[in-house]
């Protein structure tokens, strides 16, 4: 998928939602904890209550991983579905892998041939080989981490350089690697006064930007500081929609708060103009 | 296992090898293709092969991971082994991982309680609330990315700031996290100039170091710059020891090439009057 593809259907479903597939088995509603694949099942019946609002979605590894392999099956039944039903949707693997060029192939190998991922978040501290790999497999994309929406964000990517802080670095030397087809930088939405600075650095790339719902950053100001003429946001949020109810109305309770975010979101892209 | 621990495995052994299991099942011997956990056959073999020669061994994640569920019931199945067969062994999980404390809590859960390894490699970039759900664990391990091997270890490890690099920044920052008994630091062997800095910073911790054997590091380099009054040293060994020979006689060429290191490793504790 080119940058190009992926605002087009961003103006299709007029929002930029990625929803999180943050899925604890501890969290679903107990009614599907005893079918035979809980974690699919569960995120089968979310994905039906929010595909036409949602552009992406983005499972976050380490719950699956938490589960050994049947977690690794129900990672590759959720791709497998998605792909099957649902094909035009960008699915992004929340990995944030980055090892020596060795191993990275690997990882591209794991997440883009063998599962079919459109995307991974890659973590940059190894260096250009690590993400090398990654950038070699056509319409696939890397999303570096930029600034991030974690408190520990401050204690090596707010370091202050010369003239910038390490994560525009980062992000300066990054953006040479690659194209704005086939790259991301992750910005936490609970930087947006940053974002203005990234959104000049990188003008054209899309960025990926957790941090909203739970974490208590504001849509708003997200859009407002790092929106492009094509968009060039994602704007994910995982616990507040998955688990916006965890009874048997859950998937009701999903789609409404979907809708909330893709109203928002519909509402900011025809202030701007873009719809 | 605390480092009083792991140094008194060091002397019993006359060896700090840890071997590397990045075990690619496009080049194991073609007589254990056929059999129904081809990876799992072929570590069992090659740590039973070496089982006298090294205190550590060290699966490759991404190894693992190319090969979906099944790849992750082979780990599980040698995590297992080593557990059931010789238990005194320190195990690493090179995954690499970082995310938010949140996230970090669910990988520290799947490879310290679920699969029960001592260890784990930590990508620092999102500071300290990534790496803190790992050492709340008792007798366990983080062992942060300092100084990497690869070539892009340049790219923004070795970055120059006012007065040092900022892997040293990053490992005088994280070194307060935790202490010598739960952290240890990645700092490859290709990098052995600047072992010595990184010995005097942290000065009672373990390293790990990469990048002997195929990545071309000198064995008596590193431990000249590295060691400490407890060794203080795992050098980590993959390919060259198992790939060592790739026909039916894989086990005794690798047994070989472990007899080769841990013979060096023997010789260099004797020279400095550790045995």
């Amino acid at each position: 998928m080119t940058a190009r593809e992926l605002y087009e259907k961003i103006i299709k479903k007029n929002s930029f939602l990625c929803i999180g597939l943050d899925t604890d088995f501890n969290r679903i509603p107990k009614i599907l904890r005893d079918s035979e694949y809980p974690i699919f099942e569960f995120n089968k019946r979310i994905i039906d209550a929010t595909i036409d609002l949602a552009v992406a979605y983005k499972p976050n590894l380490a719950f699956y991983e938490n589960l050994g392999a049947a977690g690794w099956m129900s990672l590759e039944m959720t791709v497998n579905y998605i792909r099957e039903k649902h094909p035009e949707t960008f699915l992004i693997a929340d990995a944030k892998r980055g090892d020596m060029g060795n191993t990275s192939k690997m990882y591209a190998n794991a997440f883009f041939r063998n599962l079919d991922f459109d995307a991974i978040t890659l973590s940059p501290y190894m260096g250009r080989d690590s993400i090398q790999p990654f950038l070699e497999y056509r319409n696939k994309w890397s999303i570096i981490l930029g600034l991030t929406s974690n408190e520990g964000s401050g204690d090596f990517q707010l370091l202050q350089l010369d003239d910038s802080y390490l994560f525009e670095y980062v992000i300066s030397r990054a953006v040479e690697w690659g194209t704005k087809d086939n790259m991301m930088f992750v910005v936490g939405a609970t930087q947006a006064d940053q974002l203005k600075k990234i959104r000049k650095l990188v003008p054209g790339h899309f960025l990926l930007v957790p941090g909203i719902g739970t974490q208590g950053g504001s849509l708003e100001d997200v859009f407002v500081n790092g929106h492009n003429d094509q968009c060039g946001l994602l704007v994910n949020v995982s616990r507040s929609v998955i688990y916006a109810d965890v009874t048997n109305n859950f998937e009701v309770a999903a789609r409404q708060r979907a809708i909330e975010y893709r109203d928002q979101m519909k509402s900011l892209l025809q202030q701007s103009g873009l719809i």
